[in-house]
């Protein structure tokens, strides 16, 4: 069997299952994409899930991190990851479109494992956009790749007509490089593991949501958007067994908290009290009924951490302006499979599932 | 002086930079985006200039080639490259958004010397968008990624609501590797290279304008869209002093040929006769009175070779069903600076400059 042959044989078999995937039924129960697909929560994982993952198919791909984890040749390992930034509106207390479209992209390494360096940038422009307010918003990415130390250097514009877009949305991919020591994987998350959050949980979609301006709320709530890398190393120094990490975007801690846990023979278990959240994201949430486990945040990662090590990585991660807030927030314990329970104030105990419907959409 | 020290100071600098950047008047004519911004001519380059290059300023950038040169620390060359595609409609003859999401972005890895590798893949979804055609868009992606051997390996889907995009958006990302040995570069053109087309020119652009169906002509067109990575490495092989690649998108072989000679110490000749146009293609542009030369293409490109590999380079590319029509259409002269010239077939020549305006918005 001639090297030639065999990647015929193996491309006739793709396509035939590209084929396949074409003619079958999708396993959705919606036929039209809604905002609820979008929100990070049950209906986005299944239209990954009958969409995205059916089609392409590969063990990068089906890793479903925040970053695709690449090796190349040499034997030097890349962390490689893409998010588009539509957040409406456009700018809100304590950033921008262009900071999170930022340190959403560098955050997504950094939780991999990765020292971020490079971004690429794409820009959808709707028809009449002011060139002074495309200014500040680049203003703002050039600051933020800046600060976190990272280049913007390759980019695209597109401009789209009037009414084809609102304003502008901007699609940011980055690169970085995975020290070789670095393991970071979900399967060796154990039961006796300390859960960590880095931060305060909440105030980027609440800051986001207030901004609109169309909730009679009036709460001094600022978005947390920053870069976590160097936090992220700071962990990492302090409690080099850590297992797992994620970013908890779009559909908050509870959402990601989930992904956690999905068909893991181990569960995860939130104490309410040890969360840590701003009393005024608390109280906005209160009002409008929703819970800061699933509001989107823009500089916080949750992380999983053997128990001996986490009182280092707690200490380690409160001795920087960033991580003053960062505590155990729950542990991982051996049943029930798959579940992410909060052990509430009063002492019961609730089932936190993954964010269903869409609470808060177009946070990011 | 420290290293933290000049570190910090080039960190004042380069924010001083910025917030210079963010009170001084934009050196454009426009105060708002127009269409004409997104089409790859005159004004593209300006707003490119005026907000892109001024704010993120580095040396990758200012290369402004279709992907970013990069060296990681073991030696190895990376190219990094992204693009959004808009194109309406969505389908048309000889393919789909997805088919040029895949191969527009390979073929930027490949003009650029790379070997295309891994591709991510995010996408901006309006609000009531039909499940089948996105399965039917990312199964297009899919089946292209595979026939060129690039694998998607991560990706991000956000929905907007109703009226806020035009279906969908599709911004890929793509990471190759550039082989050693290998140096492309404007700055190694010379007076007396040969420049060559990979193929026949302008069949996507009027087959996506004639797929709108708003002009009374009816011709047989189909859009060329195809990655072009054999054909880069065929030509790379059979002429190695190659000096220069770009494949000609947006704006066409007239605004790309521009763009190689701008500020240059040379001329470029083409010679209308040698120009590669299908007739029904020569036809349509002749109705709607557009020159073939400004008309995007998704699969060719135009090349730089030393003139005494040219006949080799010609020979090996129409060895390949890909490059049956490729041909030598021009040669860089001494004078005069920066110019590309037209010898027109009635023996006269005129200047061909970059294109101004937008006579075909979201062809990509």
């Amino acid at each position: 069997m001639t090297q030639a042959t065999s990647a015929a044989d193996r491309e006739d078999r793709v396509l035939e299952r590209i084929d396949k995937f074409r003619r079958r039924r999708p396993r959705l129960l919606d036929d039209v994409v809604t905002l609820a697909h979008g929100a990070g929560g049950k209906s986005s994982a299944a239209l990954v899930d009958a969409v995205f993952l059916e089609a392409f198919r590969n063990d990068e791909l089906e890793q479903l991190g925040d970053a695709a984890a690449l090796r190349i040749p040499s034997g030097e390992r890349l962390a490689f990851s893409t998010d588009s930034y539509v957040v409406s509106p456009r700018r809100f207390p304590g950033g921008s479109i262009g900071h999170v479209a930022v340190h959403g992209t560098i955050n997504d390494l950094a939780v991999s494992g990765a020292r971020p360096q490079w971004l690429s940038a794409a820009f959808v422009i709707e028809e009449g956009f002011p060139i002074a307010e495309l200014r500040e918003i680049v203003a703002d990415m050039s600051e933020a790749a800046l600060k976190a130390g990272v280049q913007i250097v390759t980019g695209d514009t597109k401009v789209v007509g009037k009414g084809a877009a609102d304003g502008v949305y901007i699609c940011t991919a980055g690169l970085g490089q995975v020290p070789e020591a670095r393991q970071l994987s979900r399967d060796l998350v154990r039961a006796g593991d300390k859960v960590l959050l880095s931060g305060t949980i909440g105030e980027h979609g609440m800051a986001v949501m207030l901004a609109r301006g169309d909730l009679a709320i009036d709460a001094d709530i600022a978005s947390d958007t920053a870069p976590v890398h160097e936090l992220v190393e700071i962990l990492l120094a302090a409690a080099p067994s850590t297992r797992w990490m994620r970013d908890a975007t779009r559909g908050g801690v509870g959402t990601v908290a989930n992904e956690l846990v999905k068909d893991a023979p181990f569960a995860l278990i939130l104490d309410e009290d040890r969360l840590p959240v701003q009393p005024q994201v608390l109280g906005a949430c209160d009002m409008l009924g929703i819970d800061p486990l699933y509001v989107a945040n823009e500089g916080k990662f949750i992380a999983v951490v053997p128990a001996d090590e986490s009182g280092a990585a707690v200490a380690a991660l409160r001795a920087h302006p960033q991580g003053m807030q960062a505590a155990v927030v729950g542990e991982i314990v051996p049943n029930p499979h798959g579940i992410v329970a909060l052990r509430t104030s009063f002492g019961g105990s609730r089932i936190v599932d993954m964010l269903v419907g869409d609470p808060l959409p177009r946070i990011c």
